[in-house]
């Protein structure tokens, strides 16, 4: 039987945050402003616009709080940021972000080596910034990512059942949404449909977005496993920058506009036009001179076939 | 529903032919061989070594007859030529082919560009190589291979309902297997589920291969797609050499290591012994330095979840 493939899908951009985090290049905030701005001309709807990490660990993204400022200009634009712990969290409110995202690593090795904590001291911590969310009367939804949920480059392999475990602990904690990402490139399509599966029965409609790497190749058909089972949403990077410094030459995240072609060339609705994304891809990937881009797309166009009616 | 998927699958590899027939460096027939016996050392069964055209147009595939007397020494080995024609199939009876593929272009300006000739009279050559190849009392089995069956380059759409009558007029004139091939990269996997299910319907088991080009990054999930409704065979080729000469740049044809590594990762058995393949892959890049390869396995390498078992 042929498949069958939900009618919409959102990309939620990530190269601000996944991708220029992983590169030594600083780019300029004005320059990120004109990529959020193009971006939203583009159609995108969801951007992570930073992370509220401490500047000294991560210089790239020390103006995070005025990219929030700024995106939440922006009309109808979802402006999400990373927090890493309950400070960061403090700020996403201060900021009125309408989404922060909170990683925990499933693999134990791998959430003490790059948070110092269990990932149950993670669950600890969203339970705190529940409650700080609450008490500060904002709006800002709370999502808990569950990361190497399909194996670990430290670790190696991590368990499914730790995986449902904290992806419910999460959720009992009190976070609004859950997500499941291949921190490190380690999923396979069956992988993906196997896991998810069993991820939406836990968490239904508060499963919300699935994060690859394309560091193996398969993070377009990662895509399409988990679309299949009507996940809807994909966080992705331009230029598919981003970070695997465990795997040098590797690629990063999935790129967005190669997802984006795939989800328009199966009529599955982004909203993103796809020649301005890939202008806005060419400003970027000329801004990011020197740094590693990928992506297939941005090399052989759009085809014949690629209905005009489509593109705009 | 989590997929299903079929135990074992084939992959055929086309680099010494679509690969080789796409790039200046001509490889000498001896490099060839080494290629050939650490292919089969390595665990491929299947290899399309060459095609008989003349070699005044294609100087790198000259040395077709020699390869496949050599590959038929190769114990194990499945050798398959192309052949354009009654002429090239007339050489592959000699050379007793386990496997001749004639490609027919769906797209009927891509056939008279290419083959100069209708899809219709490609056809009627399959019928007079059908009476050949019964006439010499050889076993070498006929393969019509429908090609641009997502679209075109030149002609852009190419209709579903023709890609399936010229399946079935291939089949009726006396073709043992039928293939559908993505020539130029168009295909997506949505688009691979529909049209392989209805050439399914059409020719069963008869039905044998799927051919993608990486051209826009959708070739591992155009073969998950594939894999799905049970199709058992892809072609592939190693580091992703091959023909796209219409997009300068773009990938060429599925990666085998890629393709043979998402595979095993999804405990599908192709045979393949990933790090024997990796080290020819390396191997035929240095051969072909200056030429562009692709493909993310050989830069990432093997996950460290990749149980050594697998890798035996």
């Amino acid at each position: 039987m042929a498949v069958r493939l939900p009618p919409r899908a959102i990309i939620r951009e990530v190269g601000l945050r996944d991708g220029l985090q992983s590169i030594t290049t600083v780019l300029p905030t004005e320059r990120k402003k004109q990529w959020l701005r193009d971006a939203v001309a583009a159609g995108q709807t969801e951007i992570e616009v930073g992370s509220f990490v401490p500047p000294k660990l991560m210089p790239q993204l020390a103006d995070t709080a005025e990219l929030l400022a700024y995106a939440k200009t922006l009309p109808g634009l979802s402006a999400s940021v990373l927090v890493p712990n309950l400070k960061g969290a403090e700020r996403a409110l201060e900021g009125d972000a309408d989404l922060m995202l909170l990683p925990l690593s499933a693999s134990h090795a791998h959430s003490l080596a790059n948070l110092r904590k269990t990932p149950d001291e993670v669950v600890a911590e969203l339970g705190r910034i529940r409650a700080a969310r609450d008490a500060s009367g904002r709006k800002t939804l709370i999502e808990g990512g569950v990361g190497t949920a399909f194996g670990c480059t430290i670790q190696g392999e991590v368990k499914t059942s730790e995986v449902l475990r904290l992806m419910q602990a999460l959720l009992d904690a009190g976070a609004d949404r859950v997500s499941l990402a291949d921190t490190v490139g380690y999923a396979d399509p069956y992988a993906v449909s196997t896991l998810f599966e069993q991820a939406l029965k836990l968490a239904g409609d508060r499963f919300c977005c699935g994060h690859f790497h394309d560091t193996r190749g398969l993070a377009l058909a990662n895509s399409f496993a988990a679309l299949q089972l009507g996940v809807t949403r994909f966080d992705a990077s331009l230029a598919g920058i981003g970070g695997c410094p465990h795997a040098p030459g590797a690629s990063g995240n999935t790129s967005t506009e190669d997802l984006a072609f795939m989800l328009s060339s199966m009529k599955v609705d982004s909203g993103i036009h796809l020649p301005k994304l890939l202008a806005l891809r060419a400003q970027v990937a000329g801004w990011l001179e020197g740094e590693q881009t990928h992506g297939a797309l941005w090399r052989a166009g759009l085809p014949k076939t690629f209905a005009a009616s489509a593109a705009q």
